[in-house]
């Protein structure tokens, strides 16, 4: 067992928020395995890495004891968009829903140890709910306070509509951890004001209210955006290994420590001491190669992490890519940008012909690899290493405006 | 049966709103009896006059062969005060709702036809909802319309706190319409909001929405406040026959005809007619005579009503009261005001010293009877004859300020 401040040292890692610390050292203090919820939305179950940093997170509670309760949301998952506005969120069937709990599993549980992990599922006690009761749960909170959630209050000023209904979901939520006695929640920043619903549901339950935690939510690949698929600046748990070995290798050195903190399983010393080193003299390029190393094999197997890491030194060689060029961060529209545009942009040729007759001479590479189309168009979320003859180098992060 | 320009004729009578009349006389021109819906709280079956206004109208439709839907919103009360913080609104039980059902009854089917009323409870529908259509329900109606009602919108702004469980009972309201296939629903001014509602529920559920009738709120005794226990210038239902008969006798020429108009079952010609004669000469106290003892009757027995009228007479022909004496409204606070005070205010004597010589000298009367105690406070809400000496006379209606 560790002490108090070697878990409050842990669990603060990465962390955006603690509310209240004093109370979650109270709980910590009492060295009985606490309750750690963590709530996940049954409609999408394709991972990426920015979803793992919560994920890591319950992973160190594990690691320090407690119990991991992975809760699906799947009652209002069954309920749909009620306003029957939005033809993206179809009501999904019981049947849906385990087989979505069965990829989440799946992905999941490549981080959090499946023994000390139980999977619940809110409908076991939503769906039994009456509507009375769910009066009696309103009753609870008042108007004035869900108005000043962020995202209300800038549409009810914004005289964007909000349907009564959604003053609901937050209470299910905050009633989840009333029904399963969490003594923490773990969500994103923009979670704060749904985990403080369940503190102060609990509370008027007559339970001890739960602490708050928020993670930050990760940067994608051009270190400026959230990390999302619609922005495509996104490394998925399930990408073959030399694409997630390859996405990673192209993220910046500042970003690399980033992703350290988060993503990474090693100690805070030890990636402290790595950056030591590197501030003494070691290349940042060896150090990534440990990050990539250890998340291509966390999702898929040291072998493969070896083999991607050979593939990807062996293909930079043939380029002679040197180790210090400089990086770049441009943003563009969501319809991407032409390559000869984009190396003008970015100072690699003093004209768009003159690219474009780089391009025919053969003289331009993205990552190693020669490009042959012209009419090339980079997209939003990428981070390449651009190449025009033997010298001009920059790693372009390509973010969307 | 009666043409629809008659009927409309008879349900216009007295109302305050009919939204909309188009749709109104759409529905009337198809020859079916309607469903005409009115909701009551069963936590209060103890009705007084301005109650009647209601029924009364309930009635009206009846005698033009519609079916009256009489719903005891018992759900709501069965759920009571779901914040605790108010102890007058304990939950009731089953049993006590059944029991203030059957004195509803009793009270109603004084003016209400027993044989073409339906009497409905809301929990018959809403006790076997779940929580997730009550979510699906509150989808159907926005934030912002609902902070649109008045009282709403008032404390909103005022920065008093509004339960989120208060959004909930408007929809709960609204609902009752789309389960019962409402095609009217009747309520006061301040129901309109919740009627409409009603309105808009039963589009959202695919039903031709009801037609929203709203009635006023009737004047009590003093002319200037809403009818109203709390106010003591109510006359309760049960009250006994020489009671209601005095309280009714005392209010002013002018309030007369509008409890003609929402009180009476005569017909507005022939109150029409009664008002040209009093125009012309008639001594209104005769007129008023014809509506003591309808609503003594109607409330008693006819036998009853007469013995009261002479009762009433005798009384003041002792008193020799003359016909004609002016009438004066005078506010005061919740707590009275001394009879000698008050006799000053009006101008009836000149000093309080010299009201109360007269009281010891047993030359002051109310209503034709000596006043004895010189500490007698009079009470807001009464409305009476006052004299002083052989000559001096006024009707006081006492308002609360």
């Amino acid at each position: 067992m560790v002490s108090t401040a070697e878990a409050l040292e842990i669990i603060r890692r990465g962390a955006d928020e603690i509310l209240l610390e004093e109370s979650l050292i109270k709980k910590l203090e009492r060295g009985k395995p606490l309750k750690i919820k963590a709530g996940f939305d049954p409609t999408a179950p394709d991972l990426h890495l920015g979803h793992t940093v919560l994920i890591n997170k319950l992973r160190q509670f594990q690691e320090l004891g407690h119990e991991v309760l992975f809760l699906i949301g799947d009652f209002t998952a069954m309920i749909g968009d009620p306003t029957g506005k939005s033809a993206t969120r179809p009501p999904l069937t019981r049947e849906e829903i385990l087989e979505n709990a069965k990829t989440y599993e799946h992905q999941v549980f490549k981080i959090l140890d499946a023994e000390k992990t139980t999977v619940l599922f809110n409908s076991s006690w939503m769906g039994g709910m009456s509507a009375a009761e769910m009066i009696q749960l309103a009753a609870k909170h008042t108007v004035a306070r869900m108005l000043e959630r962020d995202d209300f209050s800038k549409r009810y000023k914004g005289g964007q509509s909000i349907s009564v209904h959604e003053f609901l979901y937050p209470l299910v939520q905050g009633y989840d951890s009333v029904a399963m006695g969490a003594d923490v929640e773990l969500g994103g920043t923009d979670q704060k004001f749904n985990l403080l619903v369940g503190r102060q549901l609990q509370e008027a339950y007559g339970q001890e209210p739960q602490v708050a935690l928020t993670m930050p939510i990760l940067e994608g690949l051009d270190g400026v955006q959230k990390m999302s698929k619609s922005l495509n600046n996104y490394i998925g748990i399930t990408d073959k290994p030399d694409e997630m070995f390859g996405k990673l290798m192209s993220i910046s050195d500042e970003l690399m420590w980033r992703y350290f903190e988060l993503l990474s399983f090693r100690s805070m010393s030890e990636i402290k001491k790595m950056r030591t080193d590197v501030d003494t003299g070691l290349n940042p390029r060896d150090v990534k190669f440990l990050l990539c190393r250890e998340i291509v094999a966390r999702f898929h197997s040291s072998a493969e992490a070896e083999a991607a890491n050979e593939s990807f030194v062996a293909r930079f060689r043939r380029g002679a890519i040197p180790d210090d060029i400089p990086e770049v961060v441009f943003e563009c529209g969501a319809e991407g940008m032409p390559v000869a545009n984009l190396l003008k942009a970015v100072g690699l040729v003093g004209s768009t012909s003159e690219a474009l007759r780089m391009i025919s001479q053969g003289a331009v590479k993205i990552n190693g690899e020669k490009v042959e189309d012209k009419g090339l168009v980079c997209v939003p979320g990428s981070s390449e290493i651009y190449q025009v003859g033997k010298r001009r180098f920059a790693r372009v992060s390509l973010a969307r405006k």
